[in-house]
């Protein structure tokens, strides 16, 4: 049963349960509005529904220590997240990277040391909405067997890009595995059998048992070239300052870039050619009996757009329920 | 019947077949250099096999108007190709990027107004020998219809990474094509079908017909996902001052990034960590019965080192009759 919640009540449930797991205000403010993002892009188990795990991460690693930044030009910033869970290190970085673009043309920041941040395209969305282009990459711990191989190297390794657009941001983001490690161990909680081609087991030979894959590894998607992708990342998270693998307790990073078009050209024609292009692939036509052809990423932003204006979102009354238990 | 022919003559025959269709000699010497590396990398239709389409090129555009900058920072530069072939442009291009990187930490150059410049590895590569990061990618004319469409809205759309590292730069290029225009090409000129899975036709159905493919479109590769990166380099191209579409006789764009890691972290620790990432995936186990896993690149890194080394490569005896026929 779903039961609707005003915005700010979701928001001020977050923080609350946050900031009673130890998590300074400000930072539980983030990851709030990051949470309730969620739940309005229709990602609804990216959002409120994290927090009881997340409090399981708070109590075992504690809440992190002191966000510093090691290393800084006028374009750059190098950032060690001390533990501090992703949804903050990734916007504190991701802001970071849009003011130096601001002043120079160009940000480029790295955080290493942090942990799950949520949705990629949230953070490059913001770039976007100030009138940069950006990338954002983040590897994390080696649970995707690259093609051709068995051994865990890389992480689930998304990326994101956006684009600003008379439009509306052009945002597109993935991941680079074929299916996510909580959508294993989800399948293994309700005894399912994973969809075909996404793992292998300890011995490298395909299965569908979520047990030998969680023993395993999880497919890189698209072959070898997405698994190239994948090797990108991780190569981006590297420069974010993470290991070169990442091992269960290792070191993640996070690679983000912000940069200001108006270094090539007029920012208004660059908006007008992206909206351009987007326009055009909306109202190109379908393959026969398919639906309207897609410009990735609208239509999560347009379910955005239509929540924030309506005000509220439906949740899981379970949960709500086990984060008011929580309280007491 | 290939015969084999030293680096520097074959060097010097592209030269001297460029020079005579009117090329000027500094630009012939970036085209014959690109070439030769083609045939050492192991893509032999990608190396002096080229020259006759390209000077049928030449007759039909000319060989350009002036190169010239017309938005310069410390970081970047817009450059208007004047209808000069990408090969040079290209070439231009990333050392532009890779001198302002040199200079300021990032460089980042647009190219718009060009033409074909072959393998978009080349280029990162130029980067990565010179402890940079790079981002490269090229839109052209629209052939392939994105995820779930009909139209040709965006080009074969490469996209190239490169790392540096202590064992050789990590590179990684694809194209966002399921296959290349010339490809479905040469299968109609041999009267041979297409792979299944790579075309439609004008009507949005799957065809193996290369008449009917040129008359439709070629598929994004990778579904959803690869086409979201199609749409992302054509938005970079557009970023390099492409058209939004690119018409049969529209405005190509090149997108440039070469990014000093010295920004963020040591350029040794750098290097050492990719090293280390591309030894470790070396290094592990592949699938039952398959062959080692690879680094993206690294077989093509090899091939190129050796044929330097061995001082020659082997080319179409017919290629070679036709090059010399031309000269009289």
């Amino acid at each position: 049963m779903k039961t609707r919640i005003r915005l700010d009540e979701a928001r001020e449930t977050a923080v609350d349960f946050l900031c009673r797991h130890g998590m300074p205000p400000e930072h539980a403010g983030m990851v709030a509005d990051h949470l309730v993002y969620a739940h309005l892009a229709g990602h609804d188990y990216a959002g409120l529904p994290r927090l009881q795990p997340m409090a399981a991460m708070l109590r075992e690693r504690g809440t992190g220590g002191t966000i510093r930044t090691l290393r800084e030009t006028d374009q750059s910033a190098f950032i060690d997240g001390a533990g501090v869970n992703g949804y903050v290190t990734s916007t504190l970085a991701m802001d970071k990277a849009i003011a130096l673009a601001k002043k120079s043309g160009v940000g480029i920041v790295g955080v290493r040391d942090s942990w799950f941040s949520g949705l990629l395209r949230y953070y490059v969305e913001r770039a976007a909405e100030a009138d940069l282009v950006a990338l954002h990459a983040a590897n994390s711990t080696a649970r995707i067997a690259p093609y051709g191989g068995i051994d865990r190297l890389l992480g689930t390794n998304p990326i994101a890009f956006a684009f600003p657009s008379d439009d509306g941001p052009l945002v597109v983001d993935f991941a680079t595995a074929t299916t996510m490690w909580g959508d294993v161990l989800l399948h293994q909680r309700r005894g399912l059998p994973l969809p075909e081609g996404l793992a292998i087991d300890a011995q490298g030979m395909p299965t569908v048992d979520p047990a030998a894959a969680l023993a395993g590894a999880i497919l890189a998607w698209g072959g070898a070239r997405g698994s190239g992708v994948g090797m990108v990342v991780q190569a981006l998270g590297i420069l974010g300052g993470s290991d070169p693998i990442v091992a269960e307790d290792g070191v993640w990073g996070y690679f983000f870039l912000a940069l200001d078009p108006a270094l090539l050209m007029p920012v208004d024609a660059f908006k007008r050619n992206i909206g351009a292009l987007c326009t055009r692939v909306e109202a190109s036509r379908p393959v026969p009996g398919g639906p309207p052809v897609r410009v990735p990423g609208a239509a999560t932003r347009h379910k955005v757009a239509q929540g924030r204006a309506r005000g509220w979102i439906e949740v899981d009354e379970a949960i709500l329920a086990s984060l008011a238990a929580a309280a007491h």
